[in-house]
């Protein structure tokens, strides 16, 4: 089976020896703490390494300020659990990251949407959703966003900042893919543009983690909210675990302490841009009509939609028999799906399976178009 | 500060060497899988050693019905999640673990208390109780409770189980403490009266953790529900934190493996039993009328009543300045709660520091004495 369905970091590419030798540090400096309980927020020494990226980023973030959490689901968790109430209403984007939605109805919320993308934001919709509905949080995945891989423009993150100031609106900036951009420029986040150009350090809940760049297994991610919401937080995290694994926290503190994170992202990021372009070769060689796509300026996800309305489902069913597999689009949709869209992961999927991929891929429209004209 | 107020293993018992062992076996053995994403219910790898020990225990466990949880903690939150809607109700002891209240309360329940010691049951207040709220669950930790070291005995835990039967209420028996017996037999789990008086696998709940035992920092936990429950528990845990650490995992994994567990066990049973003893010979020495203890056959606790009604937290001011700490009892209550109640731990207490702390404690309470007459 080649899978285009996975939003994992390639397993190939994961930096198994500086993390072991970062796990041995580990275990030999920190000894008796690394087994014994921590602190709700997090090692302090972890809380630094991040503190020094995220300025590096420009977002003003002291140690004390960042909770360390058991990877971004649970920092969305904290967040969902510590601002919603029944009957609350979230905005997010259509489509979103299913995760995401999963913790908002588990906690109650309703979820309202809107378009969210780099050709522009209906504001409109906006304005009156907000007229008829409690509205606690927006939440957005402004790079690379998963499942679509777009990437939120400068003026339309100042207006949505503006919008939510305005609406007395907190914003939740999930960003587990920012450090994967391997064309274009970086654009400001949500959380620097609030504090920059409107001064104001109470309106965004900045969400990161290191699945994506150093290690899924750790469990490992990390929140900057408003100081003000920070210990209601570290309340929400403390009955919900107590705090996250210790050894993995020193673990990921000695792996950024070596140094070696900014090197892995440019193999990251080189190895990611390749695999994409090679699955983007094959698709316009294999099915230069059958699909339309977004392409990516970075991240794991091309986002695509079949041609004639055909239906993902029934093309995932034809495909699972020609050993090959991805996710319909649809599974990220609160309202109304398209039922043609598909998201394809490349992140797996090395030049020399990429070929092999879309040719399977192409045998399964095939198939189910002619299953269709029968039908 | 000498401190009686934690509920932490003690430090200089954690098996450091065995587990640095058990950590380098699981980054050279594992290597990527590590590092990696795991299963939602956890490695299956642990999940066999978790049930052979179970099973040892007289609790049928099979490895698919077990879910790895982030501590014990994280499998309370789990149930309360998948269990309880705003305005449902929870039977639990008075006093009961504090941070269990929390979850209860975070979820939007109500508890309801019941008096659960070896000194009986009052059932005609679960009568009365049952027949005017909506109650769904009933939590208990049965061997050496947190706070008041108490286990409940044989014929009221059959009792119980009966009670919770015939009003369809799912009993959650957490038992973080019950490999800490140093004292007296072992008695049957509720989990294993179910199934073995009643015939019925479909009552109760099972949870326990690494962190008494093995080492906190792995947060590691697991809880063992009824097979029917497990799917919608996994799909709770799967929005929480999608799974626990895939390197804690394979560090307890490895560290069960390597048989030293029991071993450990032995050697914390026979320190604990010590430095429970000395702690009391200290109190009965030097406070022999000012504090009524409970004598634990295990755990980590001893729970006590200062003498003509003294306030716990005006002695807890007086024994900070004097540099010896405890937790005043009240906090464990959900109505009215006991100000004279008292919890001391001793696990991290030597007996050459338990002279030292209950001399301490003598003069606070010497101190509160002086005050309160003066007042």
């Amino acid at each position: 089976m080649i899978s285009l369905a996975g939003g994992i970091p390639a397993p190939d590419l994961i930096d198994t020896e500086g993390l072991e030798a970062a796990t041995f540090r580990a275990v030999e400096s920190a000894r008796n703490a690394t087994y014994q309980y921590g602190l709700t927020e997090g090692e302090l020494f972890l809380r630094e390494e991040i503190a020094s990226r995220m300025v590096a980023q420009g977002i003003s973030a002291e140690p004390d300020h960042i909770l360390v959490t058991s990877g971004s689901q649970q920092a969305l968790d904290i967040v969902a659990r510590a601002f919603l109430d029944e009957g609350d209403s979230v905005l997010v984007e259509e489509p979103t990251y299913l995760a995401a939605l999963q913790v908002f109805n588990m906690a109650g919320a309703k979820t309202l949407v809107f378009q969210g993308d780099q050709y522009g934001i209906d504001f409109t919709r906006l304005e009156s959703l907000v007229a008829n509905n409690r509205i606690k949080l927006m939440y957005l995945v402004p790079n690379f966003s998963n499942p679509t891989g777009t990437t939120l423009r400068l003026p339309e993150r100042t207006k949505l900042v503006e919008f939510a100031i305005r609406h007395d609106i907190m914003i939740v900036e999930d960003d587990p893919y920012g450090d994967l951009r391997y064309d274009g420029e970086h654009v400001a986040s949500l959380f620097e543009i609030a504090e920059q150009s409107f001064n104001s350090k109470n309106r965004v809940i900045y969400i990161s983690s290191f699945s994506k760049t150093v290690a899924p297994g750790l469990r490992l991610g990390w929140c900057i909210p408003p100081e003000s919401y920070f210990h209601s937080l570290c309340r929400a995290k403390q009955s919900m675990d107590l705090h996250s694994s210790t050894l993995s926290q020193y673990t990921a503190g000695y792996y950024l302490k070596s140094g070696r994170l900014d090197g892995r992202l440019q193999l990251l990021k080189k190895a990611y841009k390749c695999r994409r372009d090679a699955l983007i070769k094959a698709i316009s060689e294999h099915l230069p009509d059958a699909l339309e796509l977004n392409v990516p300026d970075g991240g794991m996800f091309l986002w695509g939609r079949f041609a004639n309305g055909l239906d993902a489902s029934l093309v995932l069913q034809q495909a699972l028999s020609h050993h090959v597999m991805f996710v319909p689009g649809k599974y990220f949709y609160c309202e109304i799906p398209d039922l043609s869209s598909v998201r394809l992961s490349f992140s797996t999927i090395t030049p020399s399976l990429a070929d092999e991929a879309v040719k399977r891929l192409a045998i399964a429209i095939q198939r189910t178009e002619q299953r269709e004209t029968q039908g």
